[in-house]
């Protein structure tokens, strides 16, 4: 693993040339190398817990909020769960010299699209030092080597678990700066990596809208970003009113804090005055705040609509990642998939129909990275997918979208073999 | 069309809404568009020629070279030219609603990873007027709207036909906003156009370095940039050399002034004396100018020694896109894959060899679009790739690499459907 006196520059190049020899490398060797991360994470506990208690300390007399120390705090239990990840990663198959297609060209060429890794792959994350493990594993597993830049509040949990990671790596015969960490927190540090376009392939950016927007205008490094999702729920005229209000609370109350979960939820007026009353009141139940519209408003009485808060247009186009919902009533499946085009993120997107038309409509016409019919939004995810793992989800078109995993960490070459073949 | 005096904003976000009816439209009615530009291309013939004039007319005013005003010149040859590209791309399979994957997860969802349009697809590009119907044809093949930004110096052939293409999409069904030309070639229009990523997924300049200057660091949109091949033949000492021969001389002297011709030869020093004499005569009699190291140098004797020039640091960076060649001895497999990881500009390379093993140790190493082994790098094209037709060459790693063609011009999106399915 690069020692902190190297500079950022040197760290990344140190890590082009291991990602060289990472390219070439069989699954047997990366396998061994995720192993020997898992018993290092088992055998070095106390080292492990020890670092993170000075992180912990130093939080608590920076007056980390008990939020962000929870998310700091490395226990037994998750320490053997970061174990377990990574034995699961290395159990996925390898992505690397998959053939996405070819055959014999019309010249007697033997044309080959293998999947290859990107190369080097920097990740920068905030407070949780879990993802030193996970990056590190998805990285290497996928025959890239990674840079490593977490928070600076993490910086002890950090230095061992990436020296974990960079010493499996070595001792899998594998270059020991296939993973780095980089010092330091700082925005300074973070421009420099992201202007390393000559040795790092790609940056994912694991964190807020203020690590988003200190990387927008300084990267010239490529930048996929995991994705914020304001994300809809809409109930058709045709829906089974059943399925609408379980896959409703679903999107919303089951882990309101993450990027796949509903964040407004838009109801056909045929069906409205049967819909409303009874998804507002199993909603409020949940402790859903609810942000509606005036003819969702009129609609409801009693207690439930006391609660009710009129929305504002911006709550339309709000990630509340919270209990809040905004509720609207919409004319049509056009003024729905119309709404969702003027104020969704692109990332999950559900109808609820029985009308395969409306389905097949909603299909096409919602551009997004999942759209679902009669599911939740929640199943956006690398593992629902069958993809066993992923680092984040992308709502960007190109490349990557929707969960990141193992294959999205690749890229592929044209291998083109011949007999002395020239052109024409 | 839109007319010039709509913004570049008001043109991108009429796209933006064509590109959504573009979506949902079924191959036959793209088809169906295509057929009709390649008609109108042969009845407008007339039109056409009258406004290229104008163009050229202006072009000699302003003292625009031969080459130039030949890059700019119809002809009906050229515009009949048009229509028969046209009709071809028509012919290709269509890429969108392609499935790419999926299939039944655990708890019963129907997982499918199917290919959609990108959307609205930005065209920059220079002289060359037919670049206009090309990149109209791909879009409207691939769904997607496109917005087009030519050179000034073909304003009014570029006007007549992005008319006919708008035309051809209007007939056809489709909105007439699907071809969009931006008028005006200034730099102000490229960074208005470059920054509109709230409605345009991509551009695709296609243009020399000082394009590429002006969208760097301007662009917020995904750019993927047409590639500069700065190519190697590498003979290896298990070559074949009579093909190693006809290789090189194809990959330098079939074509130079483009991006896959060869811009540096390799030859490993155990078939340096055999080899060296054969193809340097060989090239020289072609009239290539030869850069060489000391090694190559000492091997040449006669008339070709004396036209000979010493290979400075700065030769092995360039490419030359002209009758030149840098040449140089290596010791090892290994320092050819060395040599082109710091020189190459990852597009395509070659390895001349009857050794299994070196072919496989090249492939695998050599961080390229396009590896070759025992063929020309003259072959990365997507036509020779069967892939019908492409709109450039990409190096980047990230979405497209190598000939970008309609699949290319494709994003993808996962479609989920379950009923009533909610996580747990």
């Amino acid at each position: 693993m690069a020692t902190t006196a190297q500079s950022v520059g040197d760290i990344c190049r140190a890590a082009r040339s291991a990602a060289r020899t990472l390219a070439a490398s069989d699954s047997a060797t990366r396998d061994r190398a995720l192993e020997t991360i898992a018993t290092g994470l088992e055998t070095q506990m106390d080292e492990i817990l020890e670092a993170n208690a000075l992180d912990l300390e130093a939080g608590r007399e920076a007056g980390l909020s008990d939020a962000l120390l929870d998310r700091l705090l490395l226990t037994p239990e998750r320490v053997r769960g970061m174990a377990a990840g990574t034995r699961q990663v290395a159990a996925l198959p390898d992505p690397v010299g998959e053939l996405l297609g070819g055959g014999r060209l019309e010249n007697g060429l033997e044309l080959k699209k293998v999947r290859v890794p990107l190369g080097v792959i920097a990740i920068v994350y905030e407070a949780r030092p879990n993802v030193t493990i996970d990056a590190a594993a998805l990285c290497l597993k996928s025959g890239n080597a990674c840079v490593l830049r977490g928070s600076s509040s993490a910086t002890h949990s950090n230095a061992v678990l990436a020296q974990i990671a960079a010493d499996a790596a070595a001792s899998a015969g594998l270059p020991r700066d296939a993973v780095a960490l980089v010092a330091g927190g700082g925005r300074a540090e973070l421009a420099e990596l992201a202007t390393q376009d000559r040795t790092v392939d790609l940056i994912i950016p694991r964190g807020g809208e203020g690590l988003k927007a200190a990387l927008t205008g300084v990267a010239t490094v490529p930048v996929i970003y995991a994705a914020s999702g304001n994300c809809h729920v809409y109930v058709d005229a045709a829906a089974d009113l059943d399925k609408a209000l379980a896959v409703t609370l679903n999107a919303k109350v089951q882990r309101p804090g993450v990027c796949n979960a509903a964040e407004t939820l838009l109801v056909h007026r045929e069906v409205a005055a049967d819909f409303i009353p009874a998804v507002l009141a199993a909603l409020d139940a949940q402790g859903v705040e609810l942000r509606v519209d005036g003819r969702t408003r009129s609609l409801v009485s009693g207690d439930v609509a006391s609660r009710l808060v009129a929305a504002t247009d911006e709550d339309w186009d709000t990630e509340f990642l919270a209990l809040t919902l905004a509720v609207g009533i919409v004319d049509s499946l056009d003024e729905a998939i119309e709404h969702i085009g003027a104020h969704g993120s692109g990332h999950s997107e559900a109808i609820i129909t029985e009308d395969l038309t409306a389905a097949l409509t909603f299909e096409r016409a919602v551009d997004a990275a999942c759209v679902y019919v009669n599911a939740s939004t929640r199943f956006t995810d690398g593992g629902e997918f069958g993809m066993g793992a992923e680092i984040g989800n992308s709502t960007q078109k190109l490349h990557a979208r929707g969960p990141i995993g193992l294959r999205e960490l690749c890229t592929f070459k044209y291998v083109v073999t011949g007999d002395g073949h020239v052109r024409g």
